[in-house]
């Protein structure tokens, strides 16, 4: 039997452990046998001196191995594909996506998150929907992708539940921003849903987990890898968030505009853009055996066509959401204006993202109860030209009190300037 | 209320934390409010960050005001000394100062510690004699101080408690070797055990915590620091560790060299001088109002007139152990002779110890039963000429195959070389 504390000590040091070690402390934390502190000291350690590329798909191994599996293929007997976010303001893309994909014939299959974050995951932002339903059984959710194409529900109980406890402990110790530790809890997730085509969506800027470009494809890579090791295809888009992606910021506005897109009601560039990218890239990955520019080309024709958007209503319908009971709006809206004429500068994600949690978009600890109607629409992207009176975003809050104090502080968070900026694209690289 | 997932977090990126949010940290973990796992992130993000001068202050406040503490001042009328040795192989000095000092009339009081190691601590060597009982209530403590003016016995298990717990829970998260942790925990204790003035024996070397002598200066350096902020006078000792301290490595073994010591029958000049420098050093501090170099005058003297050695004997009795009983002895013995004439060259503190260690005398967890009666005595110091034929070292075991296995182990660990090697002093810096 190993020593835990001999383990903490040699990857304090800067050393590694073998895979056994790796699966030993993973299974022997999941049995009760490794406490909690010990896996803690350990996080905390590879928090500095990280974990090898060898290390890592141990780990990623020990999680997938900790629970059940889908064999999507095996059901379906077609390639599903999945697609992953790390996390942005703004982000609805699966909400686009998963219709998109599912219209041009692919089958779409995501288990995913709540997760804490200034605004609701995507299981939060469904949830705004009256009636739908996040919780399908592993039988239900296979059977709603054969059924129709796709199926968005929250991660089965039974996957990966060794990820699920030490992603806990890392939630309260200070040891969840760690590029090994983040692969491989994503990863072991996607690899275990069942999913063959892979889509990682790694957000970069100030919105982001990942602050820099440079740990952004470092992160990516990674992913890729472990995917592969798994016998995945695995395309990685790296994205901006260094501003929000799309108007909306919230729950059930960001379905409200995600439908307004695929309806053609309302298009916002950079989520078209991304949405776009994203389901050729996964279109390519599946077993239609066509490019990624064809893919990209059927992606806008299945938007153009109203296919996706017929797609939406009756993927909404088959999890039980009714979308004619209306979705919940904010008893306060105000609007902010530009005080003057000139260009949009810095819009920031983040500080954006923090004054949609202070409204009640999002949760500030796993107890905490999401405001769907709640939120901000913020209209003004880096570049834009802009004109004295113009609107530059909505707030729509709970209360007067609320909303002005989010507008005070948007207010300081879209920068105005005099010289036309660069607009930056949504898509900064792809990995394929 | 402060999250300690922040203050974990602030650490970990290099920031500072104030008086009151560490010692909310120290409290809240005694209170059983914060869990091992978020103090076991706390330590591992002060092992890679370190603490500031405050910090480690404040962390050793909270853990002093964590129990009770004793002021032998009010209690005694007089200034209690006190020493304290960070470890090493060998280290047998307090059995020798204890007595010197107290035989020059200060009174010594020292709260001493088992600890893992390669021999037992203090206290174990002590449980050689038969019937010497080291849990004294803190009322026969000062009672036995006032009456003999000497006491060494286990730590009062209402002092420091807080930093009981941490310690344990430092032991199996690979968070000891932090030189702020090491600090705080061993001037807490001796604040709390209320001596006012004290010497710190700080080991360097291979047999030591710290390895280097700049580390040991600053691990010096924080501890008269902190004991000065608690109004004690402190001084420090870095001393030699590379090989071991006297030559006996054991626990009986050890008693009967510091013994022999005080009789004048046996002088290891290593020993000999650390433990003159040191009572020197503490006859300063008290309040005899002398200097150092009077202090180490009168430290010989109490060694050359015999009364330190009587003082020994009349402790030893106080505390209920029976010298004339005869010492536990190992049923085997080995000798070790030189197969060459040259000099010595290195002699291995770490490797003695591990060797120790595995004859049975120290502890590899706490569970373990140590055998007061086995060891080794090493003649050899770096330097020395050597013989053929002459005795380096002989090997107390409990069978022929143990002792066997050590004594061609402790050949690996004596150098002999053909030049002559320049001698190391025992005390290589005094900070006053």
């Amino acid at each position: 039997m190993i020593r835990p504390a001999e383990l903490i000590e040699r990857k304090r040091d800067g050393g590694q452990l073998t895979a056994e070690e790796i699966t030993e402390l993973v299974f022997g934390h999941s049995r009760g046998e490794i406490p909690d502190y010990q896996l803690a000291a350990f996080c905390m350690a590879v928090y500095f001196r990280g974990l090898s590329a060898e290390e890592t798909l141990a780990l990623t191994n020990a999680f997938v191995r900790s629970g059940s599996t889908l064999d999507l293929r095996s059901e379906l007997g077609r390639t599903v594909v999945d697609k992953h976010s790390t996390g942005g303001v703004g982000d609805k893309t699966s909400l686009v996506v998963g219709p998109v994909v599912a219209a041009c014939g692919v089958p779409f299959g995501k288990m995913s998150g709540r997760g804490l974050g200034h605004t609701g995951g995507t299981l939060d932002k469904l949830e705004s929907i009256s009636g739908f339903r996040v919780e399908l059984s592993n039988e239900e959710f296979v059977a709603q992708v054969r059924e129709i194409g796709l199926a968005i529900i929250g991660q089965s109980p039974d996957l990966v539940p060794a990820d699920k406890r030490l992603y806990a402990l890392r939630d309260v110790t200070a040891t969840v921003d760690s590029i090994p530790l983040i692969a491989a809890s994503i990863m072991s997730k996607k690899i275990a849903a069942g999913a063959e085509g892979i889509v990682l969506d790694v957000k970069v800027g100030n919105g982001a987990f990942m602050k820099s470009l440079a740990d952004a494809r470092v992160l990516a890579e990674s992913m890729q890898e472990l995917g592969r090791g798994a016998g995945r295809r695995v395309v990685a888009l790296l994205t901006d968030m260094d501003q929000p992606l799309g108007w909306a910021i919230g729950n059930a506005i960001e379905i409200e505009e995600a439908r307004a897109m695929l309806t053609g009601a309302e298009t916002p560039p950079d989520l078209f853009s991304l949405a776009i990218q994203a389901a050729g890239q996964l279109l390519a990955l599946s077993d239609l055996s066509i490019e990624a520019a064809e893919g990209i080309k059927r992606a806008e024709q299945a938007v153009d066509d109203g296919s996706a958007a017929e797609l939406f209503e009756r993927w909404i319908a088959a999890q039980g959401g009714d979308l004619s009971a209306g979705l919940p709006t904010a008893p306060v809206s105000r609007e902010l204006t530009a005080d003057r004429d000139g260009f949009v500068g810095e819009v920031s994600a983040l500080g954006l993202g923090r004054v949609a949690l202070e409204l009640g978009a999002g949760r500030r600890t796993t107890d905490d109860a999401i405001d769907h109607a709640v939120g901000i629409r913020c209209f003004a992207k880096r570049g834009d030209p802009l004109e004295a009176g113009q609107t530059l975003a909505v707030v729509y809050g709970r209360d007067e009190a609320g909303a002005g104090r989010a507008l005070e502080q948007i207010q300081q968070l879209i920068g105005i300037v005099d010289e036309p900026q660069p607009p930056r694209p949504i898509v900064l690289e792809t990995l394929a």
